[in-house]
């Protein structure tokens, strides 16, 4: 018999083509304070709750009203489908969160809520990738969301070295030399991927480095992409998270008026990150009707953001920039203390965890690690020694695979090894993230340094690698 | 300045052909019974509320128990990610679901569950189309998802009849006819798409036509996908639903171990609707290890479907063939009494409005009408007189808009033009849903009478078209 549709040896090239070895199955769950949140979103999924003579013993009265306004937003409830683009009332918060981090008002008509932001992504390269030519500057290391989503559409990744020893940043003229390189094999780069906060990397974009990348975007005329998702996960003040809109609106008229930005956000980060919900956003910039027709019109095939998490989204656009938020609960409402104290007490907690992780790591043999700035990961530099390269060559594996299979063995340790987001050639890594309990921090680190300089002890004797 | 990537005339040209008139806005929201099951969600979307010792007054003790069933399968609630398959514990509920309804045993590892219906049939789709080569039989009049998707992943719809007064049955030779002018024109058809119950069409298709496509399938070599989301809406039964697996499973071992089949289902439907949530899932019968682990991977990249659904995904799967909920609640459960008369009393109105709704149009001058036998939908075609047909054009409108805007400024009644789901050349319809309130049907229904006799003495004078 002929090969069936559905047979391996037929189907769509560019399925087979995505790579996607990590699932981001590591997740910011660093308090149990929403109850408040939850307390709301579950009124709204039995809205009848609200008739009961008894509501109000068991409900407090704000997370009562709040459920009455989101239940009015909806057309017959969270069972109901909403506009494909979101209920209007929450794009209205989502545009008016925007402005207050921003300074510039926002257009509610210009945001799309999501599935989670990595459905938004998808639909945006769909969007823009016509054949695999259409080049997509992608930086190296990445989350591989990238990657696949260009394979699965059939375009090119044009790929961007961050540099590690640099903190991560971004030099634009090497983002020149990737895009002469990607045109003289005829590729055409049309859009530029930034993660900042970065992913796996941890580091925050400066304003300087912001503006750079923008110019460089008007002068190449790249359609900006914005993963923007750990905004609200930053572990310093030195460096605040800044927004490329913001910066590209206080730009010269050229640029600030030319540039398309696409940016993307979610519910699944922030300090009380809710990823099982799929709820996000993406808000455009400079982006002319006519696409943004088209970019409706594809929505609405899928009919409508799944209801639930569009509240989700409504209360991550109540927080404020340093992610307290500020609506839900506000100054004066029941709950409002409390909360405001314990998140203030998550803040600082995770502060200190991402310094313990990376003094652990600095303190290890053959081991480097830039600080983490923001986002959820540390993402240290394993330097293997060449023995321990030919080891995982005899036995079938990637070096830094072979890495953190021996650490999950030896320690309990499960992370991710650098491979999974690219790295330059011979150097490998492994990312893990910030997020165990400050209280078993220590013997987490002491665990991995005792692992780690025996590894390198059975692979190169006495002597760290950098006297060899 | 050259065209920016995301300019319209820039854009991937199969998101611009993409096809979408309509939006399935109008939905099944026949009930609202589905208070236990909402408490349900509510208690999983704020688990806490488990521990107040006040729990019991506000929550039966039915929907306690079955939070904590839910809450026990997630790995710590709805607001962290599961298997991109959907939870383990709701598969495997689909499968006991699936066997029962079938008689044959289902195998949870090829469960996979989905934001809604759409998603899976989108991510199908994009597995098996190639390039534009790549045919997809579909029917016509079809629901525009299929269009759209085939448009945007840049395959090739390859359009066959359903048969009007054969009451919307299907003619394999006519199939073979669509292959054979597909193949001259050097289209490789891959798949079949089938809607059944149909949509907007309203037809069951009966067992021996099922083995005759699925033969035909067989025969041609491709992949049957069976867009069953209406299953739990029968109006009838004569015809009863019966699922393409079960008939396939019930064929000869060439037939029956060969056919690649995926089968889909929503909780958008049926007699608790729940759209807003966006669940579903596929089913997949004869797909290779392989294949399934290519799926797995892409359906990986989006994380995992949204929790809460999943939910709503478990008490369809608990539902009997009939729509009747069997588990929650079950016999002896505090709710089942009231539960079974509320669904039974809803299944019978519903079967009476299909039959006022049929015999409605079809009292009406130049208006025909097959009864609704399933789904939720009447689709009667509208004999335009030439006269009519003229100032449509004259108007700048299809004729079938024409008539369904008029319709919608004299009566108020919103329908979608048949246009927007293809119909034959020069043939004219408009679907509505059997949904309105029973008391509310004979008015609609004189309502729409007056006005369609109005319009038809209008363009056509004294005379029925027959007469022409």
């Amino acid at each position: 018999m002929a090969p069936r549709a559905l047979d391996y040896e037929s189907l769509n090239e560019n399925v087979k083509k995505v790579q996607y070895a990590v699932r981001g199955e590591l997740y910011l769950r660093a308090s149990e304070l929403q109850k408040e949140g939850k307390k709301v979103v579950a009124l709204c999924q039995a809205p009848f709750l609200l008739d009961d003579p008894n509501v109000g013993l068991f409900f407090p009265a704000d997370a009562i009203a709040k459920a009455k306004h989101y239940l009015a937003m909806t057309i017959g409830g969270l069972g109901a489908y909403t506009d494909s683009r979101g209920m209007p009332g929450v794009r209205k918060e989502v545009a008016d969160f925007i402005e207050r981090r921003d300074g510039y008002p926002s257009d509610p008509e210009l945001i799309f809520l999501t599935d989670g932001a990595s459905k938004g992504v998808m639909q945006i390269l769909n969007t823009i990738i016509r054949g695999e030519s259409d080049g997509i500057l992608v930086p190296v290391p990445q989350y591989p969301l990238y990657s696949a989503a260009i394979s699965l559409f059939g375009g090119s990744l044009v790929p961007y070295f961050l540099e590690e020893t640099a903190n991560w940043g971004l030099d634009v003229n090497d983002l020149r030399q990737s895009v002469a390189q990607a045109r003289s094999k005829g590729i055409t780069v049309r859009a530029m991927v930034i993660i900042n906060p970065g992913n796996p990397t941890g580091q925050c974009l400066s304003e300087a480095n912001l503006r750079e990348i923008l110019h460089f975007c008007y002068q190449e005329n790249l359609v900006l992409l914005g993963d923007e998702v750990y905004q609200q996960n930053i572990y310093q003040d030195e460096r605040p998270f800044i927004s490329a809109r913001k910066v590209l609106l206080g730009m010269g008229p050229r640029v600030s008026k030319e540039v398309q930005l696409i940016s993307f956000h979610t519910v699944s980060k922030g300090y009380w990150g809710e990823c099982g919900q799929r709820g996000g956003y993406f808000e455009m910039t400079n982006i002319p009707p006519k696409t943004v027709d088209e970019i409706y019109k594809v929505a609405s095939v899928s009919l409508s953001p799944n209801v639930p998490a569009q509240i989700f989204v409504s209360r991550l656009a109540h927080s404020v920039v340093m992610g307290l938020m500020v609506n839900p609960p506000k100054p004066g409402d029941i709950s409002y203390e409390q909360f405001i104290r314990e998140s203030k007490g998550i803040l600082e907690s995770l502060r200190r965890r991402a310094r313990m992780m990376t003094d652990g790591f600095n303190s290890c043999r053959n081991v480097i690690c830039n600080f983490t700035e923001g986002a959820m990961y540390s993402f240290p530099q394993i330097r293997l020694p060449p023995k321990a390269i030919d080891a995982a060559k005899r036995a079938g594996k990637v070096p830094d695979v072979f890495y953190c299979l021996k650490l999950l063995e030896a320690t309990g340790i499960s992370t991710v090894p650098g491979s999974g987001f690219g790295q330059k050639e011979g150097v490998f890594h492994l990312r893990t993230t910030i997020l165990p309990a400050e209280e078993d921090m220590p013997e987490i680190m002491d665990s991995f340094k005792k692992f780690n300089d025996e590894f390198m002890e059975q692979y190169e004797g006495h002597g760290g690698y950098s006297r060899l």
